[in-house]
């Protein structure tokens, strides 16, 4: 093998990344190699400012550049609304689809007692009183569908209950444009249990 | 949108490497975002010190931190054989396979008209100087299985001719543990006309 040492780095810490396998992390590096060398400096750039210029926002918990965020601070949003996501990412993904006009609450991270993740771990007791404080009239579960997502939503929803504010979960069910054929049993059983009148 | 410049503008450079998507992008932002901030300063340093630390070989055009690189200045390989390739990182997968221990030739690029690369612009010359020089034995032209490469097989074939040296090509055809059924109809008829007798 060649001993090219700054670049074999440069793979060893792209093949880090998620997603990205050996393969992927050499195609990435000679393509900056090949490049210009301005992206691979903008690129370093915005890495070294990235920690530094990006905190929790402390009301909601996503990241943002100012505290409180733009999301939390701004005026035109329904404060009566709460969707608990699990990670600040989360809040990204439900921006983009603009179905949800209210704040958000990252819990930063969900319920799952074998990999030591309990209750007390998770962003609940800032939740409660948020819920309290802001006489939230309703709280949306946005958690994934999966074991950890319904414990979580499980124990919120009974911890929230006195609250007075009504609790919700994203449905779930086939994805849009999917396919019977490809669903598997679990999520068929979800869209059979969840179905809507017409 | 939140309004988070940082993480906008890194999500947006990620997005342009080749195979990674405006989902992929985020996903690698936030995953950076969320981790060891020593992790995005390493990464940072190794992006800004790769066009500094890396340059092509003078005699095969490689990417070397040393000149000539340690392909060509290893005295334990066979230098009567070179493996024409057509980009610098394609050494990188050959080396991997550990299957040649001869020098190697980096093309720059294939013979391709209509995307306005002639063979002036690869570095055709150099290879005949090299061959001549250096008394080559055999000349193995590892170029891809395209329209492209059959194009600059066929150029080096013929100019390569009287220079004494044997033009070989790697072999084309079905891939291991891939399935005839799967096999488009080109590299079936190719593996037809290069099959071998057992």
């Amino acid at each position: 093998m060649t001993d090219l040492n700054t670049l074999d780095r440069l793979v060893a810490l792209f093949a880090k990344l998620p997603g990205i396998g050996k393969k992927s992390a050499g195609r990435l590096a000679y393509h900056i190699l090949d490049g210009d060398p301005a992206y691979a400096r903008v690129l370093a750039e915005q890495l070294l400012a990235l920690h530094g210029a990006i905190r929790r926002c402390s009301r909601c918990g996503s990241f943002t550049e100012t505290d409180p965020c733009p999301i939390c601070a701004d005026p035109g949003r329904d404060s009566s609304l709460i969707c608990v996501v699990e990670r600040a990412q989360d809040v990204r993904v439900i921006e983009e689809s603009r179905e949800f006009r209210g704040r958000f609450h990252v819990l930063g991270g969900l319920i799952a007692p074998l990999e030591g993740l309990n209750p007390g771990d998770l962003a609940i007791g800032q939740l409660l009183n948020r819920v309290r404080q802001d006489k939230i009239r309703e709280v949306i579960l946005a958690v994934n569908p999966t074991v950890e997502g319904d414990t979580t939503a499980l124990y919120l929803q009974k911890l929230l209950k006195d609250t007075g504010a009504e609790v919700t979960r994203l449905a779930s069910g086939l994805p849009v444009g999917g396919d019977l054929e490809y669903a598997d049993r679990l999520t068929l059983s979800r869209s059979f249990r969840g179905r809507v009148k017409l």
